[in-house]
């Protein structure tokens, strides 16, 4: 363990290095030419317009106001400041759930510290047994368990503690589930009328020989959801359509780009070259070249969309099938529907914006396919990346990059440089990859095939997880990678395991102090100041931005990425439970953390963040779980540890503990998961009521419609004319389907239950 | 491993043994005497009289025409001549699948066999590492995987049938459980109308300050499910009520035995006393107490009914909530109802006579407690079940014994007798926990409260599957108490516990040939001749029969016992797996043992057991997973066993297996699990349809009256009388309710939608 000193010199730093980003933070905030880089989502919101028309030339982008410098800090309060309600309100309820897992943070571990610092902190600084042992020892070393002799009589206040903070860690996860459920149903409840209120997504749609999918549909939910089937949606394939839409915003990006020089220099033509990255080939002239492009793509675009529309094989054997009720929605979700299984799967429609269109085809027994080979893959990457990073690393060495990029040749050579480069290139390596590891376990869900965007995020956050346990915290108290670590494991006994963990748990709480620091601290800070954001924005800025609906595009507000910073966080649930009792001295610096990221992402979510979707805090269950098992594995490694100091007898107290946790995950996952699950009917009923109430006049159908087209149809403008046509030369009336035998062939693109005979194209994109 | 002469003479005495019994059931199942014992079935189905009314005399009781003692065995064809379907609609489905487990060991190991004889048995009989290393060595042993030195080439054949057996096992499991599937679905499509299709089990209703638990039932359904809720039964606490029934069929059936003893000899009044087991106490007329008492308990059995009925606290927060349609109940079983999970849980509800009564009262929270114990009981049962055994069997020596019961002195003095009565007590103790485990394990699944006598016995197989597979499967691989194994495991690194087991699994061969042929051999031809039914019948038919009716009651035609056979029939199906690449040799004898297990089986099902429920053979998926487990087993225990052997490198090859395996299982659960848990929509619509075209005059209301009465309740003639009169007076009209407010108080007891006014006290019983 290291010496007080060291952390202190740390520490010092890493505070300074996290002030300088607050600070660096707090003089860009106020600046009007950053405006849209920290409150954007005010922007988005419409309340909030541009500073800069207000002021004139230099004001325009500087802060000129002394006052506001003073009152730098004053985000702080105001992030603060704004009740949950309203938060909730205006943020959406991910995010207001999302920092209340701080505010639990800090809950779970401030009675914790306190307790640990005036009951352990006292048992152990006196015992004396490193000072008369004569070893070289450190004054964190006498606050810690360390400090107790083998087979002390003291580890009884420990195991006791351990007991006490086990049940107000489940009193405060009870009780937080509790809150969390009861806001989730509020929401719900309190909702204004939603499409995905009245929609189920419906998938593996049987094929039949004698019907399109649609009328199969159509036919089979009329039938066996006779008094609440209301209209469907079929599902086309557009994915290679939304690529030609990217690929056509990107090229408009260029146009405008190269329209913005030529005018700033109307004299000068604009040319560039056709190649590679625009470094090889003809030299054209720019403008002309982005017109013809995009004139070309808008061409193909078309035929791609007609093809989509009139090709039987584009549709997808999927659907979004909406009911006259809430209720009938709730029971068709929650039902199966054939004595197979595997077909017509039903499921709550995500909302429209939370969808994965391109995973909604995937048959029954792929799925299946790709779980096992996701699983699979995931083991390895887990446990032997560190294969392809050596393999990456031992190829880029200098000599090989001097190789292919010749003219770095004369930088590379100087001797100094070169050692620092050789050494760092390893490094940079590993960061890169643990960059974008995120990015890899999220395309390893979308191949799972989950279907909504909030599901990947989930899946994504359970994979990370498990990386950074097994990596991160696992790799760094056992130093070695995974795989030796696994190596190591399973050729040891089974009670051995927790004993190596846990023995070498108390030597590491130096190494963990640091690593908060720098990544919860610095990272913290880092995150408010949006960096990246603010070097884009004012990129994009330069050379793209001509109107303020430019500018407006210009802005990313970002988001929470569930799937990125949860796993993160958990793992500072970890270190707290772990070392709440073998070093309190840890949970200080955790308690910073969570303040600080409590401040700051309460701060964000008001101010930058614009979430995709809304979930109604789907993810809580998941986190519920992680923390259990952070608590589980805490008492396991103390339960080794202790095994550890002669005091196995007394280690059989601890063992209730795990099996009190696992009981507890199972009583909160009966209570409260089903919540996050399924919609009660109850709810459903009063809804329904209430709307018939309130609204008696609601025409659904029309509501619904277009709810679930995918969005490379949603935007066209065309259609929408069209279907509004349509709709009033054909005014909808609800008739129930006579037989199925005699539907006529013209209504195979139709896709309401009402009717036979009218022509409600409402749901079918142009031709 | 044994010689072959060993085996050998074991077969022959297990063979002799086997066919003594099945000689004795030939013999004894032609005497009229036994006809109720052998064929009760046919009894219960009114298609078979008592065959002692046609004979006179002698041939009454014994049967004298020897042409049908040469045809003895002409049981067993008969026993396969049923076909499948009229056995289904003869012993039901559950019966019906149960043999066909029997039948799915014979498809699964006849080809395993047949292969591993055609490949392994040469491969591993052509090596000569035993001879050639000089060690005393065995036939079987050449035969078996120990015949290969290490490292040898050779391992490569096992590894490839591993794959092998694997892939076939996986195909006929596949195959069986679609078939399963099948069956059941068409079961249920077939079957004609029963309540349980209308009705749904709702548990934990909330209470309510202002409504009674049945106005509460009401209301909650008539608002929820207002186009489908039809009427409901409360759930009445009779648990004291059905102690005092039975005691008083107790004290009849010793009231009918005097009065047979007086009847014989009208001369002498016989008398008892009336202490503890008649051995104590003050000497009476027999039948003159015995009247008196049973008055005495009819007077306090009528007050318990009126107690029941009249006091609010004896009604269950829980009732059967019966709707319109199958879809309606379908919708409602598998729907949450309330945005609280733990209230108004529904179920489908089971069969009546499949109703476990004293179970439906346990709120929520109790039973997650109740788990807890149960799971902590079961882990101490099956791991420290020596240690109470060890106690009892320390208590019973023979001077304690002496000391309690003096009068066995002289008999127990005689020292030959004593050292052979000493040393066989420690085994008649543990034999007879061995005979009650399958009890006790029933009572802990009853403390779990589970609500079906199908779902209490799926539960208890498992308790008693796990049992067996930790103290008589791993127990007699690794000699020692389970205790001790789990101990050696935990100090054991993961690793290596595959090895140790795996290494001593050739050398077990014998022991469980010998297993096979004493458990299952004699045990299958045991079961046939129901010995203990025998003697039983006898018993009674000398002292309580006196009429017909009586003689009816004194047959008991048992059951399958679901939780008894299975797990020690998963037992062969484990066994089989795992040796049928380590000593093929053993596989006869498993196939020995399904082929003869089927035949009895199929006769006993045909013939003799009545079963008290019919669960629609719900319980295959717990036996598809326990043969999954049994295969992962088999497979992780070849690669210990390979691993130890020097061939380390090639068992990687054999990795894969339990990852295929437990994928395997997901693909299953997915496919099929769903039939046997959900009741599909689309197949409740064509019923309803169907039945509504059938039969359009159905008083469904009038059906489902009493169906789900308390059974004490439901054999009481006055209630149905009382509760028929009421409906004739009050004929039931259909109405929409009004509002909840303007229920009148009169309607407390009102159980139907049908009406705030009229007095449908159907399901209420009598006052």
């Amino acid at each position: 363990m290291g010496s007080l000193t060291d952390i202190g010199v740390s520490a010092g730093i890493n505070i300074l290095s996290a002030l300088g980003f607050l600070l660096a933070f707090a003089v860009l905030r106020i600046q009007p030419i950053n405006d849209r880089v920290y409150f954007p989502k005010w922007y988005l919101k419409g309340t909030r317009s541009s500073p800069r028309h207000l002021g004139a030339g230099f004001s325009k982008f500087v802060n000129a106001d002394l006052s506001t410098y003073i009152r730098f800090l004053n985000w702080m309060p105001a992030a603060l400041k704004m009740p949950e309600p309203e938060l909730i309100e205006h943020a959406g309820l991910d995010s207001a759930v999302y920092v209340r897992i701080y505010l639990l943070g800090l809950k779970i571990f401030v009675p914790i510290a306190l307790l640990a610092f005036s009951v352990l902190v006292p048992v152990n600084w006196t015992s004396a047994t490193l000072a008369n042992e004569g070893i070289s020892y450190d004054e964190i070393d006498k606050l810690s368990i360390s400090n107790l002799g083998k087979g002390s009589k003291r580890f009884w206040a420990h195991i006791a503690m351990s007991y006490v903070f086990t049940f107000w860690t489940f009193f405060v996860l009870y009780h937080e589930y509790k809150v969390v459920t009861t806001m989730r149903l509020r929401f719900l409840a309190n909702q204004n009328r939603r499409p995905d209120q009245y929609t189920v997504l419906v998938r593996n749609v049987p094929p039949d020989p004698d019907e399109s999918v649609s009328e199969h549909v159509e036919h089979f939910f009329a039938v066996n959801h006779r008094d609440h089937y209301l209209s469907h949606q079929i599902v086309y394939n557009a994915n290679h359509l939304s690529g030609l839409v990217e690929k056509k915003k990107g090229l408009q990006n260029w146009l405008i780009y190269y329209e913005n020089k030529h005018a700033k220099k109307p004299a000068k033509k604009p040319t560039m070259k056709t190649g590679l990255w625009g470094l090889w080939g003809q030299r054209v002239d720019a403008i002309e070249y982005y017109k013809k492009e995009i004139e070309e793509l808008c061409k193909q675009e078309d035929e791609e969309r007609q093809k989509v529309i009139t090709d039987p094989n584009s549709i997808m054997p999927a659907a979004f099938v909406s009911f006259k009720t809430r209720w009938g929605a709730a029971v068709c979700a929650q039902t199966q529907q054939t004595s197979n299984p595997t077909v017509w799967l039903t499921e709550w429609a995500p909302e429209p914006r939370d969808v994965y269109w391109a995973n909604l085809a995937i048959p029954f027994v792929e799925l299946s396919v790709r779980r096992l080979i996701v699983t699979v893959a995931l083991f390895f990457l887990t446990f032997f990346f560190m294969v392809p990073i050596a393999i990456v690393q031992s190829l880029a060495n200098l000599d090989d990059i001097e190789k292919v990029l010749p003219f770095l040749k004369p930088i590379i050579e100087r001797n100094s440089l070169k050692s620092v480069i050789q050494g760092f290139l390893p490094g940079i390596v590993l960061k890169i990859f643990l960059i974008l590891l995120p990015t890899i376990l999220m395309a390893m869900s979308k191949i799972e095939g989950h279907t909504s965007l909030s599901g990947l995020d989930r899946k994504t956050a359970m994979k990370y997880y498990i990386f950074l346990f097994v990596n991160v915290f696992l790799g760094s108290v056992i130093t070695g990678t995974a795989f030796q670590q696994l190596d190591k494991f399973i050729h040891q006994s089974a009670n051995k395991i927790p004993e190596v963990v846990g023995e070498s748990i108390p030597m590491k709480a130096t190494f963990f102090m640091t690593y908060i620091m720098v990544d919860g601290w610095a990272g913290i800070a880092a995150e408010v100041l949006r960096l990246k954001a603010l070097v884009i924005f004012h990129i994009k800025n330069a050379f793209l931005v001509r109107t303020e609906l430019d500018r407006e595009q210009a802005m990313d507000p970002g988001s929470l990425d569930f799937y990125n910073s949860e796993p993160r966080l958990q793992l500072y649930f970890l270190l707290g439970l772990v070392y709440a009792v073998v070093t309190p001295m840890l949970l200080p610096f955790i308690i910073v953390f969570f303040s600080l990221a409590y401040l700051v992402f309460r701060h964000q979510i008001i101010n930058v963040y614009s979430q995709q979707y809304e979930s109604g805090a789907q993810f809580w269950p998941d986190v519920h779980m992680r923390l259990i098992i952070a608590l589980i594995v805490s008492q396991i490694l103390l339960l080794g540890l202790l095994s550890t100091q002669e005091a196995e007898k007394s280690t059989v107290a601890l063992l209730p503990l795990p099996v009190l946790s696992i009981w507890f995950h199972y009583v909160c996952k009966g209570r409260f998961e089903p919540a996050f699950v399924k919609f009660p009917l109850q709810d459903a009923m009063v809804k329904d009521t209430l709307e018939r109430a309130n609204d008696p006049t609601l025409n659904l159908r029309e509501y619904l419609k277009g709810a679930y087209v995918h969005p490379v149809f949603r935007k066209n403008d065309i259609f929408e004319l069209v279907a509004i046509d349509e709709e009033e030369k054909n005014p909808i009336v609800v008739t129930k389907r006579q037989s199925r035998m005699n539907t006529p062939a013209g209504s195979k693109f139709n896709s309401s239950s009402g009717g036979t005979n009218e022509g409600d194209f409402g749901r079918m994109p142009p031709t």
